[in-house]
């Protein structure tokens, strides 16, 4: 099943990629690898703001991590023209803006590989850090950032 | 003189390597780069929960990052089969567990760094960052991530 | 227009490199990538202490960002021995020393990833993530490292 088969049966609709405000570019190549640039959890285009363990709950954060993790593909899909040439998802980096007594990073990070999991399959589990930050860009609850190879 | 002898002769023993909990992988290939996921410092299986600055101390610190370092070995043992096909350690990041006053990262990093040197020798100076984050999962104090070149 | 001139149009110096104080490399080479480990921010050769949103502006801290950069090119040549073989600059990391209530980690990026613009045109605009971090090491206020694609 290709990938876009596999989005439509999960209902997911992939987000037009938004240009980056800066000097800098969504998705850098180099060699096979393909590095996608921080992205920030947002909810109707807007930074969903707050933190873990104050603002939001594990779940939310999850739901978050996930709606990210959409976004990602969105942001790939307008760089590589076509997903099925992800042939793995390679690392990410999830960080969760938390307060300083939350501890469930992991918790919230599983919201972005159970996803890359339903997506792309076995090629979809990453190595993955999960870390609980001070702060991060509008406020925003998660940031996700990703490596994956490509043809 | 390989690895395992190195091993030997510092009397360090690897750890079984436990399977990640959750939908990602211990060790992700791509090419000749084996990304290894994030470890947390334990002690005795279980997470080694406090804060630099606060509950535990520079030289704590440094001793939880060489235990990491060595859970990482072990990890990438299980993953590769044999430790002798690392070519160098390309990249780790060292993330510690914070107190707002505490500004000594860079120190704690050092555990991981010279074991590294130890059991590897020169390939095993790699580049490196260190960092101090709000939180870790399960509020552990020190966090591990690598990026190996292997054959 | 080689790499040099543009620096000197720029009215840019290169600091010399410093060899780093621990078991580890400033650059780490593998296939055709350069990993460079984090650099803090500095002035007149000592840490920029202090935290955005409390002891440094935003500009302050876009400006520090600027100057790491620049000390980052520094420490590339030295490795490289030639700048010029920079074929892309792939991925940016830049933490900022945050108070709480801090959230333009991304403007504070943009002192980083604009001079990489100048310096290296088109193939300066790298993925990037931007990152609030609790604490740095020396208390310094960012702290940013970088993957390049070299030949």
């Amino acid at each position: 099943m290709s990938v876009y088969e596999k989005l439509r049966e999960l209902k997911i609709s992939l987000p037009e990629a938004t240009p980056p405000v800066g000097a800098f570019v969504p998705v850098s190549r180099t060699g096979n690898l393909a590095f996608v640039s921080g992205h920030i959890a947002k909810k109707n285009g807007k930074p969903l703001v707050g933190r873990l363990g104050s603002e939001f709950t594990t779940e939310q954060g999850k739901e978050a991590a996930r709606g990210i993790a959409i976004d990602l593909l969105g942001t790939l899909h307008a760089a590589l023209g076509d997903l099925n040439k992800v042939r793995r998802i390679v690392k990410i980096m999830v960080l969760v803006n938390s307060a300083g007594t939350f501890t469930e990073q992991h918790l919230v990070a599983n919201g972005a590989s159970e996803l890359f999991l339903e997506v792309f399959g076995e090629i979809g589990r990453a190595a993955r850090s999960a870390i609980g930050v001070a702060q991060l860009p509008f406020g925003s609850c998660v940031e996700l950032e990703m490596i994956a190879e490509v043809v």
